[in-house]
C-alpha cells in the first residue's frame, strides 16, 4: 500500500475493550467508536450520529411498511399532555409520575444577574407533561372519532419522541428522550382487541428475527411487569451476549380502562352504548442497543445487511497521484453495477468512500461501524479487473487485511446478493445458537436457581422455570425473592411447552413456564 | 346509480363557506372537512389526521431524498436545550425568549387535593427549554466534531418537532408545536457557507414549484425580518388565494456568531485557528397550509398528485347484493393494473375504497380531501369493461356527478400517467397565473401604496416596489409605516429586475426591488 506511512500509535484501529473483560465498557466503546451516538451535554439525552440514525431510518422504513400493511394509519398527536388528561387513569399516572418532564412556564425573562429565568408572570395554569407515552391524548382523540360500531376498529400509529426522566441512562438502552413508534387501536370487544395485541406482537417478533437477525421470545409478561394501566402486556425478549435479557418491544391489551377514562364509547349494532377495548404497542431506538449487544464482536458492531445504511463500502486505495483517476473510474463503474442489483428484496445500498485519509484508518472505521461488506480496490486491482472483499461477519481479528478475498470483479458482482443474504442468515443463526446454548432448563427449586446464578459465571444466561403463576401478594413475594438474586421474570413464551412438576416458589402444581434472567 | 337514495339534507356534501365570502373560515372548513387535522384539546397543538399526515410523509420522502442527494447526513439531537446554551447568542435568545416552553421539574407528586403537582423536591437546577430551533445544541455538537479544515463542510439535518409558544395559532400555519426539518452546516469560509445557504434555498424553491405545484419567489428578507442571530435570511414566499403572502421556507447564513457562541473552530491548512461559518435552513408542516390555500377550491382541497397519499381512489358502487362480488373483483383487477404503472417518476398510488357507506357520501369525502382522480365503478361498468373518472382539479361544482367521464378501462389505464402529470402541471399553471395576475408594479409613492391597499378589494395581492434598502432606524421607520397599513416586506427576489427610480420611503435612488404584502 502506498499511502503515507503513519505511526500505528496515532491510529486507533481496534477496540481496546473485549466483551468478556467488561461488557458494559465494550458496549460504550462500540457506540462511540462505531460513531453511533454520543452524549449531548443535555442530561440523559444523546445525539444520534449519521450511522446510528441511518440504522434507525432503515428500521423505520421496514417497520412502517409492516404497520401500514396491517391497515394502521399514521397520525401525529401533541408532544404535551395536560396533567388532567394524565391523571384520569390511576394506575397509569402512578406508573409514570416519578419520571415526567413538566413544563410550567411559557416565557423567559432577565433574572437581573445577566441571565434568564422562567417568567413568573408566564406560569401555565395547568402544567403540561412532555409525553412519556400517548394513551391519554390519543384516547381523547379516539373519543371524538368513535361514535358507532362502524368506526371500529380504529387503528393509528405515530412515530415520535417521548421523554421519561430516567435516573441512570445508557445510550440507546435507556435515555431520557427516545424515539419510537406507538400504535394505538380501539375495538368493539375483547376478542378483537386481543387479536390486534397479538398481531402487533407477531409483527415485532418477525421483524426482530428477520430484519434485525435477533432471535426473540414472544410471550406474556407477568402481572407485576405490566404496562401501567394494562390488563395484559406481551413482549419480545432477546438475549444479549452477556446473557442478560433485553425487552425489545411490547404490546398491551388495555381492556376498557383507558376507554373509560377518555370516554371512548360506541353505539353497538343493537343500539347500546358500549366502551371500546383498546390496545397499544411500541418499539423504540432501544432496538439499536439490542442489535449492538446481539451482533457486536471485539472489533465493533456488525450490522445485519437488512438494516445497514450502506451494505457495501467501496474503498479505493488512493495514492494521491495520476493513477487515482483510473482507480476512481473503476470504482464508480462497480458502484453503478451494484446499484442495479437487489438483495433481501430491495436495491443494494452502496457507498463509494472517496474521502481523503489513510486507507487503513478508513478500513478500520468501517469495520468498527460494522458495514456488512468492505471492498478494497487498489490500482493493481483496477488494472486487472479485480476486487478484494471483506465479509464483516467473519473477520479474523488479528490482521483484518488477511481477511480480504481477492476475486474478479465479475465473480464478486455475480455473488454479492447471495453473499448479503448469507451474512443476514449467518448473523441470525449465530445469535440463535448462542441464545439457545444459554438457556438452562430443569431447575426445580429456588435454591438451585440461587446456586446457578451465584456460580462464578459472569454470563449465566436465562433459566426456564415451571411455576404456578401466583398473583397479588404471593407474586410480590416471588418478585422480592428474585430481586434478591438480581433476577426478573421476563415472560411466558406463547409457544412454551406445557408446564411440568411443582412451582419452585409456591410448591403448588405448575401451570406455565417462565424465563428468569438478569435484564437491561 | 343503484345505491339507496338518501335525502340530501342528511349528507353534508360540499363546504358551506366559499373562499370569496370568508377565506379564513373557508380554510378552517377545508382542514376539518378534508380530514387534515383538528384541535387536540392541548393549547395551540393540533392532531394531524391520516390524510394530512400522509401528505406530510410524501413531503418528507421527497425532501429527504433531495437533502441526502446534497450530501447532508440525517442525525437526531435532543429535544431539550439547557437555558445556558440558549443564552450564549444574545440576538438569538432575545428573538425566542418570549415564546419558549420551559421544563422546570422532573417529577409529579400528590397535591393533597386528590390531584397532582410538580414535586418541589424535583426542581431542575437549570431549566430546560423545549427546542424552538436547534442552532445552539447542534452548534455544541459541531464544536466537538470539527477540528480541522478536513472536517468541513459538516452538513447535518434532522426531522423533528419544535415548540414556539404562539399566542394566536392556526392549524398548520402557526401552531405551538410543529414538525419540520432543520439543516445545519458549518463551513470554512463565508463563500462556502453562502453557497450552501443559496443551495438550500434553491432546493426549497424547486420543491415548492415542482412538487407542491406552488409558485414561489425566492429571495432575501430585509434586515428586520432576519432570523434572530442571522447575518442574512432568505425565504421562499408564496401567494395564497386571498392575496396574502406565506413564507414557506427559510435559509439563513449565520456568519460566525453561532460558531463563536458554541466554539466551532478549526485549524486551517495554514495552521491557524479559525471560526467556522454556519448556516441553517428549514421547512415545516406550514407548507401543508400553503398547499391548501394555494390549490383549494370551493369544494375543498385539491392535492397535487406528487404529494397525494393516494393519487387514484377506486370507488365501487356497492349495492349490498350478489353483484358486489363481481364488481369488487373488477375493481381489484384495475387496482393491480394501475399499481404496475408509474407517473411523475414514481409508482402510482391507488386506494380501493371498499368501506361500507353511501356512494355519494364517500365520493364527496374524497372530493373534499382532494384526491386527484376518483374512479367510480358500478355493476354496469364492470360488466361492460368501463370506468367513470373524475378529475378533481377541474370539477364543475354544481353537480359533481356530471363531471365523471365514462370511458373504457383500457383507455383510462393507457392515459392515466399522462393525466396525473397533467393535473400536476395544471395546478401549477393555474396558481402561477393567479399569482402573476395579482402582483402590481409601478407604484412610486407611499400614498399610492396606501391607496392601493385601502381600496375595497379584499385580496389586493402583492405590490412590487423599488427602494433604497435603508437600514437601522431608517428601516424601522419604513417598517412602522408599512405596519400601519398592515403590510410587511416579504423579500427581494434573487432574479429581480434592476431597480428603477426613487425609493418611495426615503426619496433616495432605489437599489433593489421588494415585494410588499399582507402576510400569514
Amino acid at each position: 500500500m502506498n499511502q503515507k506511512t503513519q505511526k500505528p500509535a496515532q491510529i486507533r484501529h481496534a477496540l481496546t475493550v473485549k466483551r468478556e473483560d467488561d461488557f458494559a465498557a465494550w458496549y460504550q466503546q462500540v457506540v462511540s467508536e462505531g460513531e453511533m451516538a454520543e452524549e449531548s451535554g443535555v442530561r440523559g439525552c444523546m445525539v444520534i450520529k449519521p450511522w446510528g440514525y441511518g440504522i434507525w431510518e432503515r428500521i423505520q422504513k421496514i417497520m412502517d411498511a409492516a404497520i401500514k400493511e396491517a391497515g394502521v394509519d399514521n397520525c401525529y398527536f401533541p408532544l404535551f399532555i395536560p396533567l388532567s388528561y394524565f391523571a384520569k387513569e390511576a394506575d397509569h399516572v402512578e406508573g409514570f409520575a416519578k419520571e415526567m418532564a413538566v413544563v410550567t412556564h411559557h416565557r423567559l425573562i432577565a433574572d437581573g444577574k445577566g441571565g434568564l429565568m422562567p417568567d413568573p408572570e408566564a406560569r401555565l395554569e395547568e402544567p403540561l407533561i412532555v409525553r412519556p407515552t400517548s394513551e391519554t391524548v390519543i384516547g381523547a382523540a379516539m373519543a371524538r372519532w368513535v361514535q358507532s360500531w362502524r368506526d371500529l376498529p380504529l387503528m393509528v400509529n405515530q412515530w415520535a419522541n417521548v421523554v421519561r426522566w430516567e435516573m441512570r441512562t445508557r445510550m440507546f438502552l435507556r435515555t431520557s428522550e427516545f424515539l419510537w413508534q406507538e400504535g394505538h387501536t380501539a375495538h368493539a370487544d375483547r376478542d378483537d382487541a386481543m387479536k390486534e395485541t397479538l398481531r402487533a406482537l407477531e409483527m415485532y417478533r418477525s421483524f426482530a428475527e428477520n430484519v434485525l437477525a435477533m432471535p426473540v421470545v414472544a410471550g406474556e409478561k407477568p402481572e407485576n411487569e405490566r404496562f401501567p394501566g394494562a390488563v395484559a402486556t406481551y413482549s419480545i425478549e432477546a438475549m444479549m451476549q452477556d446473557g442478560k435479557a433485553l425487552q425489545a418491544g411490547t404490546s398491551h391489551y388495555l381492556g376498557t380502562g383507558f376507554a373509560e377514562a377518555a370516554g371512548i364509547r360506541y353505539q353497538s349494532k343493537e343500539g347500546a352504548q358500549e366502551l371500546a377495548h383498546t390496545t397499544s404497542w411500541g418499539v423504540s431506538t432501544r432496538m439499536i442497543g439490542g442489535v449492538i449487544m446481539t451482533h457486536g464482536d471485539d472489533d465493533g458492531l456488525r450490522v445485519p445487511p437488512a438494516i445497514a445504511p450502506h451494505q457495501i463500502i467501496i474503498l479505493p486505495m488512493l495514492r494521491e497521484d495520476d493513477g487515482d483517476e483510473a482507480l476512481l473510474a473503476y470504482c464508480e463503474e462497480i458502484r453503478r453495477e451494484l446499484l442495479k442489483l437487489s438483495a433481501l428484496g430491495e436495491p443494494i445500498r452502496v457507498l463509494l468512500d472517496k474521502r481523503p485519509g489513510k486507507a487503513t484508518q478508513k478500513r478500520w472505521a468501517w469495520v468498527k461501524k460494522g458495514a456488512p461488506i468492505i471492498l478494497e480496490i487498489g490500482g493493481r486491482d483496477a488494472a486487472g479487473g479485480m476486487v478484494s472483499a471483506l465479509r464483516r461477519d467473519r473477520i479474523w481479528r488479528e490482521d483484518a487485511k488477511t481477511n480480504f478475498v481477492g476475486q474478479s470483479r465479475e465473480e464478486f458482482v455475480a455473488g454479492v446478493a447471495a453473499l448479503l443474504e448469507d451474512i443476514q442468515a449467518s448473523l441470525h443463526r449465530e445469535a440463535t445458537e448462542k441464545r439457545d446454548a444459554n438457556i438452562t432448563r430443569g431447575l426445580t427449586t429456588l435454591d438451585q436457581v440461587a446456586e446457578f446464578f451465584a456460580e462464578d459465571k459472569r454470563y449465566p444466561g436465562w433459566v426456564e422455570l415451571n411455576w404456578s403463576r401466583p398473583t397479588g401478594d404471593a407474586l410480590e413475594k416471588v418478585v422480592e425473592q428474585l430481586k434478591a438474586l438480581k433476577l426478573t421474570i421476563r415472560n411466558t413464551a406463547l409457544d412454551a411447552a406445557p408446564a411440568e412438576g411443582l412451582c419452585p416458589f409456591t410448591g403448588e402444581a405448575a401451570v406455565e413456564r417462565i424465563y428468569v434472567a438478569r435484564a437491561y
